[in-house]
């Protein structure tokens, strides 16, 4: 089994997922399939067909994002998911700002978290080019939340926080808010989510956007070319 | 809910496992407890109860082999996921082979894939004080597996790739050697696992290392100094 190519793999495995869902007796919407599938593929867990909740045309508008955009993750840990060849043909970007210096001071000065301080970096430096990708922290949801209110639009917000602790409640004020001021938005509502699915997430819209299964493989390229 | 500390919102969340896990009457074994539910706590799912296995003092070896011992991980994604702060208390330190030119360059000579590869460096660069963490490759335990076989003896195997094709068997044959031979593993049973959950049960050998409950906590780090 060590030779099959990781396009093949890939390529059973929707495989597989779609055979699954079709027993469940379970048909996806068009616009949304690539991500529910690429999150089921990323964590082998089914409940994000019903978990994930998406703002109208959040897919189609977040693809159009990553043109020339950038996808601002809350963890390190995402931030080394999202598929950078994917990025780089799109003229796009992704960076995280929880590990620099500057975050940290900032957050102190302001007596909040550096999940907190980091979108305020995000908003400041990126504006509504960005593509906020929360996997972690309610927190950075919260102030996303916040500064919408405020009147930040971002491009995309990916709320997909993990966790027992203020996270349900921070993805359901998300959702109202984005859906009240039409941002576009992909929500893990309920505990479910993480860095994985947040890069998961951001993948399935950088493949969609590059016409590509998946970047890594090579052949694939060749054969989509 | 912005103003809990970071180990405030860990000693309510693992509390909110504890309670759950009651509720279902599920009482975990003392020594791989705080592996479990750091898993639970990184996933939020409760699954993991059922499908993590461990060999007779997985934990206990695992946690000693750490002192001055090396974490490999499968992709830079589970690398970024584990504890520097926790490493580096206990002396140790942490790999991933898989972007290095070399591996390439080595799995293109072989034909074989780079995640086989980078467990031939990891063999050969580390030997026995090798902490194996995968999270994504099942054809880096099956290499694992072939490796054992002809006679290498790692610290620890963490078997925890996620995915549909050929996920479930990779993990039985690594299961199945590391009983027979005596290697210290712990292994996620399924389809389930990932980056994230490799990184975790890394974190919670960690954590239990060093006696914090979470580095990055530095009231925590008081409290217990």
């Amino acid at each position: 089994m060590e030779h099959m190519r990781p396009a093949d793999i890939e390529r059973e495995s929707m495989k597989i997922i779609d055979k699954e869902l079709a027993a469940q007796g379970i048909v996806l919407e068009t616009e949304t399939a690539a991500v529910v599938k690429r999150v089921i593929h990323t964590t082998a867990d089914f409940d994000y067909v019903h978990n994930l909740r998406f703002t109208p045309q959040a897919v189609e508008k977040g693809v159009a994002a990553l043109g020339g955009g950038v996808v601002v993750t809350d963890t390190n840990m995402a931030l080394s998911g999202v598929s950078k060849p994917a990025l780089a043909r799109l003229g796009a970007a992704a960076h995280c700002f929880m590990a620099e210096p500057e975050t940290a001071e900032q957050a102190k000065a302001a007596g909040t978290t550096r999940a907190a301080a980091a979108v305020l970096r995000a908003e400041a430096e990126f504006s509504n080019r960005a593509v906020m990708a929360v996997g972690n922290a309610p927190t950075a949801l919260l102030r996303i939340a916040d500064r919408m209110e405020a009147g930040w639009r971002p491009a995309l917000v990916i709320g997909v926080p993990v966790g027992f602790v203020n996270v349900v409640e921070s993805k359901e004020r998300l959702w109202e808010i984005c859906t009240r001021l039409g941002v576009p938005a992909i929500v893990a509502l309920g505990r479910k989510g993480g860095s994985n699915v947040a890069a998961a997430i951001c993948n399935a819209l950088l493949y969609t956007a590059t016409g590509l299964l998946d970047p890594s493989s090579r052949n694939e390229r060749k054969e989509k070319a």
